[in-house]
């Protein structure tokens, strides 16, 4: 759709580069942004440049921080004998905000996958090791998602570190609460099934 | 969900002020900023603060424009004796990506909604009504939103046309192509029923 406006055509390209945004909701994004108030857009804008300059990654554990160790690093009173081990920034917002783990993260940045050329030496792995000898770790949680992928960096991960002698757990699998049998797909039936508990 | 992160939090809330974003879509968007390229992010915040400082409305038609007059109001090859009015920008890129008309827009910016408090005054209706006479514009298509404001609006345009002496007119209702008639709402059947074509 050619709009004669070259400026608004950069705006939906822009827009699309984000995930899960397509050409129509592009399109409806940037014409909403004409529709605001111009203090609000150049906010939003600013804060689009703060996010990226500020927030960088912890240098201990690989979550985002806005200085050298992010807050749950910083926070004393975590449990320090515990860490749980996820793929990505965004998944351990999710598992924290459940209020059940109180313990600390290590985030991998990744999952292995051949396929797309990502290794060991491509996660933050070493640093992962580092801290399960340093500092008095008894258990580690691996909680990669549940797919091939991450099963499979989970087992390459429980390996090396059932060696350094850590307990090695994950998050128990099976039918997800509030969902419908009738669409649970037939993986996660069987795993319920084998798994099954004393009611 | 607290981030610790009240920059991460802040761009959260910007994208959850975007038209159809929701709290997770908006926490989907601001992570994938995150993992964007600098100079990329960079880009992005220049094209809003440029779109939105240099986007204004067509002094003939409403229509976006970069400067006085929009794009189509300045293409000399578009028939000049016919109007199509329509309710927001948005609606008058759809059309003429058609490329079944080929004349100028009239663009009111809204609709009539008493209960918005959304009057006549509050659309672009003096200018509509001056283009009429002075442009010797001889058939107007209003193709207003077909929804009850939509349909209110157009009805009291064509009373206010029609003094004026030219041809009102409006798009066609009826199935939309590719349509499943099982979900096809009653009130579209009803007029694609009464308005039959012969094949």
């Amino acid at each position: 759709m050619n709009y004669g406006l070259p400026l608004l055509k950069a705006l939906v390209e822009h827009f699309k580069k984000l995930p899960g945004i397509g050409e129509k909701t592009a399109r409806r994004l940037a014409f909403s942004i004409l529709d605001m108030d111009g203090a609000e857009v150049r906010e939003f804008a600013e804060t689009l440049l703060q996010v990226k300059k500020s927030i960088g990654f912890c240098t201990r554990c690989g979550n985002l921080a806005e200085g050298e160790l992010c807050e749950i690093c910083k926070d004393e009173r975590r449990n320090g004998t515990i860490l749980c081990v996820v793929e990505r920034p965004a998944d351990l917002y999710v598992l924290d905000a459940s209020g059940q783990y109180r313990g600390r993260y290590h985030v991998l940045h990744g999952v292995l996958s051949p396929l797309d050329g990502v290794g060991p030496k491509d996660l933050n792995l070493e640093r992962l090791e580092r801290r399960v000898r340093e500092e008095g770790i008894q258990e580690v949680i691996i909680a990669t998602n549940p797919s091939i992928e991450g099963d499979t960096t989970s087992l390459y991960i429980a390996r090396i570190l059932k060696k350094l002698g850590v307990k090695v757990t994950r998050p128990a699998r099976g039918l997800p609460l509030g969902s419908s049998l009738e669409y649970v797909d037939r993986g996660t039936i069987t795993r319920a099934l084998e798994n099954r508990e004393p009611i």
